[in-house]
């Protein structure tokens, strides 16, 4: 594709409205046929529309995302407050239900978390921002670690509780409060629980009314992280999933994973949004984004997932969750949302070893689950170096799994059976 | 604009390329012929590239730049790390010299500060986050505050240093040193200063070099923020105002602001890397940039800058800059950047308020300095209300100015007259 050459005249109209139809259409072909070829297209580019990218999280949208993400590029409203652009407000206050767009959930737990901090911190004078501890399960994305480092929690102050196999990998409610227990004995202050529901190893699902009882009783700020999985909201069915989120403080979710917008849209709401205005702004009768927000301007979102929701619809966009979630489950756990963990069984290695190597005696089960584990991560490596699909891994419990996520806007049924 | 109706089949392939292509072609219309109509629009919508536009920054862009942005979306690359998408990272190296592209300026100060802060509390250990000062000069944008308060810094400890008419409000280094030493006194630790070119009210421009003297002194980290400036680099005849960058930690400031790069796109650089890196990825060949930046998630914005550079090329990009800072020298101050601040004389306010009112007498000159502000805050409001322009005002020293920022795309000598 030759956009246009170096030009010392253009720099005249740079939005020149012929010029901009032309190469306009131009860019809409390209990007049309692009469709249709990434599949063939070998290039350095992980093409992450390809319907033989399993890897990672899901991030596909169609063409009201596209075009909604064109039109906010195109208005170009740096809408921080009322006052700069009021209907850019009131849209997202209308799209998002008094809730706030955010980039992505990193972004969303770095401001929940510096919010819950000075909540307390207030109270306590902030010398004690040194006392104050986060808990999280060991399943809890990563991420999470770092936005408590962000915002100056003392990295040993961080609890990655143990999950088991025997629990689904759930963070256990007794656990949370042992750990909490011998903070508080050791003289710090219990801040803050992050919940994932679906979390992104094995999307185990945490039992949110229980935990939320034992925060409540320490006064901490629970939030609800359901970046990939919490899109599944809008089938009733899957409301089972969040129950006891009306215990939590703040829940958040990506638009732009599952539900067809393309990145970055983030949600998240709180149960008390007072926490995030300035007090100078409190008597305002109008939202000043700004405040809700780390950074200053912000984008027009708002517009882009308008239009998703509008043109899709509430029928049309359950229908995509339901078609990613159901018909698989006999693969996938009944807690999982459209990410299968798989691996080859150690029966079937060692049998295998059997018969055609000679098997070493004297081999404890620690060997032997280290030798599956080894066997596993050498065939994700030749997946991979195939070229032919695109896969992740995670370590659960010791075990090593092939990680396949499902749910791609192009991804058809044969693809998943070839993979 | 109609896009698509509701439409239960359409779920099938949401990238239907005949249907991308319809839909395409009529939204790349509709915003072709939005730049020909958007300054006869009175909608809600607060048009910031409409010529009539003045206020708060400039953000304008091209068609590269927009054609840029929809390249970005459609490829969909959320290449956080480089084996996730070696040719992102890679493109990103290339465009930005090693730097990295964040969001916005917030962003990379609140990434800089908590880099600058665990460089420091590695040493102390993390109990000292308590006594970290920063320090910046009471022209210093105030999202800068606020991205201290973020990381953690006790908000007592935020120094905004008073600046003067008599020093054109910069920072002056004397200042900053008795500043520093009755903090070092008071038993607290100096960490970091916030040095703007080019700042939000005046566009004052420091001197950097005895500022950098005294920094190095105290082993303090200093961040350039030349978030809207910073684009006049690419001039040559302009690099005087950063003279002494060489003495700077690093460097941040927005393409698009002023180079033509549609939100979002901050570049930062940093003297030495290493101290945003994780210590597990340091021994690594290649650049992990999700270690560079606040999210896990990044957008692809590299291939936007890359298309913006490429297609404008060096002489455009440098006579655009020129257009706007040449020429109109003799309104403005000759250190301010494509900004006027200008306001009613008190002269002309009181030698009318004689002619046609009788003027009180006993009033003093704080009286009279009050009236002049409150006369050209109805000013700016009577712009404002007449729908024909939109600019925003500034509080320097006490003074009331109004605000008029020069520098887009599709501004005209005419419009300039006219406002």
């Amino acid at each position: 594709m030759s956009i246009s050459p170096e030009n010392s005249n253009r720099i005249v109209n740079l939005l020149d409205p012929d010029e901009f139809r032309r190469q306009g259409h131009m860019t809409i072909d390209f990007l049309a046929d692009y469709h249709t070829k990434n599949r063939e297209v070998p290039s350095g580019l992980t093409h992450w529309q390809s319907p033989n990218f399993f890897a990672y999280f899901l991030s596909s949208f169609g063409i009201p995302g596209m075009l909604g993400e064109m039109l906010c590029t195109r208005f170009n409203v740096a809408g921080f407050n009322w006052f700069s652009s009021s209907a850019a407000t009131e849209l997202e206050n209308l799209v998002m239900d008094y809730g706030v767009i955010k980039g992505n959930t990193c972004e969303a737990i770095i401001c929940i978390l510096a919010t819950a901090r000075d909540k307390i911190l207030r109270r306590l004078g902030h010398d004690s921002i040194t006392k104050l501890v986060i808990y999280g399960s060991d399943q809890t994305h990563c991420s999470f670690q770092k936005a408590a480092q962000i915002v100056g929690i003392d990295p040993q102050n961080f609890r990655a509780i143990k999950t088991t196999r025997s629990t689904s990998f759930d963070l256990s409610p007794d656990a949370l409060r042992d750990a909490i227990y011998s903070d508080i004995e050791a003289g710090l202050i219990p801040l803050y629980l992050c919940a994932p529901v679906g979390t992104i190893s094995i999307t185990a699902v945490d039992l949110l009314t229980p935990l939320c009882k034992i925060t409540d009783e320490f006064g901490m700020w629970v939030h609800l992280d359901a970046a990939y999985a919490g899109a599944f909201c809008i089938c009733p069915e899957y409301g089972k999933f969040i129950n006891g989120v009306e215990f939590a403080d703040s829940f958040s979710f990506d638009d732009h994973k599952w539900l067809l917008t393309p990145p970055d849209c983030s949600c998240l709401w709180l149960k008390d949004p007072k926490y995030l205005k300035k007090e100078a702004t409190d008597s305002k009768q109008v939202v000043d984004y700004n405040d809700w927000q780390l950074s200053l301007s912000r984008r027009l979102r708002a517009v882009k997932l308008w239009l998703v929701l509008r043109t899709h619809g509430e029928h049309n966009l359950r229908k995509h969750i339901r078609n990613h979630c159901d018909g698989r489950s006999e693969i996938a756990s009944p807690r999982s949302f459209a990410m299968i963990c798989f691996r080859i069984r150690p029966s079937a290695v060692f049998d295998d070893m059997t018969n055609g190597h000679a098997l070493e005696n004297g081999h404890g089960e620690a060997w032997k689950a280290e030798e599956v584990n080894r066997i596993n991560a050498r065939l994700l490596q030749a997946i991979n170096a195939s070229g032919q699909a695109f896969m992740t891994h995670a370590v659960v419990g010791g075990i090593y799994a092939i990680r396949l996520r499902v749910g791609g806007a192009l991804v058809r049924e044969t693809r998943i059976v070839m993979a």
